[in-house]
């Protein structure tokens, strides 16, 4: 893409109601529009970012079996009163609405029983069964306060997967490759050795604890105890000594650190699939309980995670697969053959998959380069009369502070590579 | 994929309140599932079909140098009031919601509103013009009655563009250049030749004319009147000798059709950016109003459409390029030979790009057989003993009714051609 195409800008000032540094960031590179409070909207370079987290998790979730689908967001009471999860004083968060006829409506909070209730046409026969489903989605949370950016948003982009097996033993099979998917998006995210699955409470449905993923870092609100050696936490939640004994951990080895919820994962047991008579029926033809699991990753969250955990003075500072753009292209002069080779650049570094940024503007070097820096675009390229006469192109890493110079055959061999 | 891996499967039985042939034809085949009158969730062979009409209009709008963006479903009310669209008796079909304080939000019924006020912090200069941006979201709107299935919901999927111009002439070219890029999503969609511009009522911001994009099918609810020479339409509401004279057309050669509305433009004029007070200071440091054009496409209307459209007795006929697979691969019996040349299919044709869903279900050819037509792939091949024996491979396409019998190198050459 050109610069000169795209209507979005850096800017110096933000909404004098934003707090949260991470949409701070953002909103001064123009990656996201503030709404109001917890809602954004995602400007081209932000909604690349977007789909790049997305298709990362949509790889990892397909990779293990998982089968995508698009729940509706207007939600009927009906099946959340077969869970007792309609009443507003049993969930306070819910965005209601309502038909023209006065039908009351939900605005989806979550998916758990329209999943159950959709699936429940499908499964019959132990043969149906193991499955994984799963959505990216908006969700929608009605949050009394939403001062922490796209890290805890009323509106937000969730991934939200959900297994259903046939035996306990068979749950677990499921959690463990979850769980194994779930390390493989970290470590595609760039944080897989600062997130930790970290123990938590279960919640009202299991005696078990349930997983977080959380990312240490100094951002964090969360705290938690962390065992550097077995690669697993503890949520200050469940910080005792009867859970520590419990989940074989050594106190003396926990270090407290400060994390942010990257993701989490729950042991549902039969509550929904019970609630909602989703049962199947085995080899003898008997009804049996359906055991469901679900695993949630926020998608706007992470994009608010790492784009505050990994800034620097400058701006943004994207991992490599996150970033909108793989290389920042910055054409300084108009001379013909400073266009021309900017121009050959960019077309032979799409042609072989690299994405482009082509900083085309009429705009001195000093902006530019400041772009580029806060838009946090993990290579900058220069190409001047300067650069020209050494007959190499100047590269710079964001995550570093000097300039190399490289001839142009090699450079597109080792960004292409 | 492998039909023993897809959760959802085939149904005789559809719910009781579905009367739309559309609607009743997808949940058969298994590839919506109805959550309340005019609300779907897509299940994972509808949302391969959602993806691909998604995609090519994606890479049109892209062609013509649209920006994607993604704006928020919740709606603060400030913005709607100046426009006065906020108020139920101006609009008539909004779901609103309210913040846990009381705070008033409306639930996206379309964008024009946000996207010029998330525009007007980045347009200011001449420069900053001419721009497209568009989305891809689900909308809301509170219908009395949602009877139509997929071709009118009260939650559906829209493409919506809007193009933003510095003068009268050049927001022709916009609009012109949009109207290009929507015959060719048509023609892209297996309908070029029977969807039509139409010309229609322009609203109540224009003394123009908008245009309806109208397919002409036995299913539409729409009337119009077709010149089939020069490829344009008038729709009834402003067919009458004033409009047709206007229009440069001859009451002799209009024919009456019926019609599905495919997709619609507008001119805007300066409607919502003067509300908005969103303006662009000229060469001559003058501030100049911005003309508006907005261009709707509902993906979910077009799966619809194309569903009941291409239908048959014998289920769904996907166009070539919306088909959730090409190709579904039949797998008779279980011998090794059988199903080591199913894999061997099933792999290599997956690897030339070309989707097959493989049948590796133990069922009877007949159910398979009957699954190929209802779910409407294109390409049915079957391998069976029957098959081996003859060192070929059948093939039957799903628009005729003889089988073929291929070898697997030119099955393999012509597919992925």
């Amino acid at each position: 893409m050109r610069s000169s195409q795209l209507f979005s800008k850096t800017s110096k000032t933000i909404p004098a109601d934003e707090t949260a540094a991470n949409a701070q960031l953002l909103i001064k590179a123009g990656f996201i529009h503030k709404e109001m409070a917890g809602v954004y909207a995602y400007l081209p370079l932000g909604l690349r970012v977007i789909e790049n987290i997305k298709n990362i998790i949509r790889e990892e979730m397909n990779a293990i079996g998982g089968q995508e689908v698009q729940m509706s967001v207007l939600q009927p009471k009906d099946i959340w009163e077969k869970t007792d999860r309609w009443d507003d004083k049993k969930v306070d968060n819910w965005f209601k609405t309502k038909l023209v006829n006065g039908t009351e409506l939900g605005v989806g909070l979550t998916h758990e029983e329209p999943i159950v209730d959709a699936l429940s046409n499908y499964i019959n026969s132990y043969k149906d069964l193991p499955i994984y489903v799963y959505q990216i989605q908006n969700k929608f949370r009605n949050e009394l306060r939403a001062k922490s950016g796209l890290l805890r948003g009323r509106e937000f982009i969730m991934k939200d997967m959900y297994s259903f097996a046939r035996t306990q033993a068979e749950h677990e099979q499921l959690y463990d490759k979850a769980v194994q998917a779930y390390r493989k998006v970290y470590v595609r995210l760039g944080i897989g050795d600062i997130t930790y699955r970290t123990y938590a409470d279960g919640g009202i449905f299991t005696e078990r604890f349930s997983d977080e993923w959380q990312t240490v870092s100094d951002i964090g609100e969360d705290t938690i105890f962390v065992d550097e050696s077995k690669k697993v936490a503890i949520n200050k939640d469940i910080y005792n000594d009867e859970s520590i004994k419990k989940l074989g951990l050594d106190k003396s080895n926990l270090v407290e650190k400060k994390g942010v919820e990257a993701g989490n994962t729950f042991h549902l047991e039969s509550k929904y699939t019970n609630a909602l008579e989703a049962f199947y029926t085995d080899a003898n033809g008997q009804k049996q309980p359906i055991i469901m699991g679900c695993y949630g990753i926020g998608v706007s969250r992470l994009m608010g995670l790492l784009a505050e955990h990994f800034a620097d003075d400058k701006g943004l500072v994207w991992p490599e697969n996150i970033a909108p753009f793989r290389v920042y292209l910055a054409q300084i002069g108009d001379s013909e053959q400073v266009a021309n080779l900017s121009q050959e650049l960019y077309e032979e570094l799409n042609n072989k998959g690299v994405s482009v940024l082509w900083d085309d503007r009429d705009e001195r070097p000093g902006v530019k380069f400041g772009d580029a820096d806060l838009y946090g675009i993990p290579t900058r390229l220069v190409v001047s009369e300067k650069t020209l006469a050494t007959g190499q192109i100047e590269l710079k890493r964001r995550t570093e502070s000097e300039v190399v110079m490289v001839a142009k055959e090699n450079l597109i061999k080792s960004l292409a590579s």
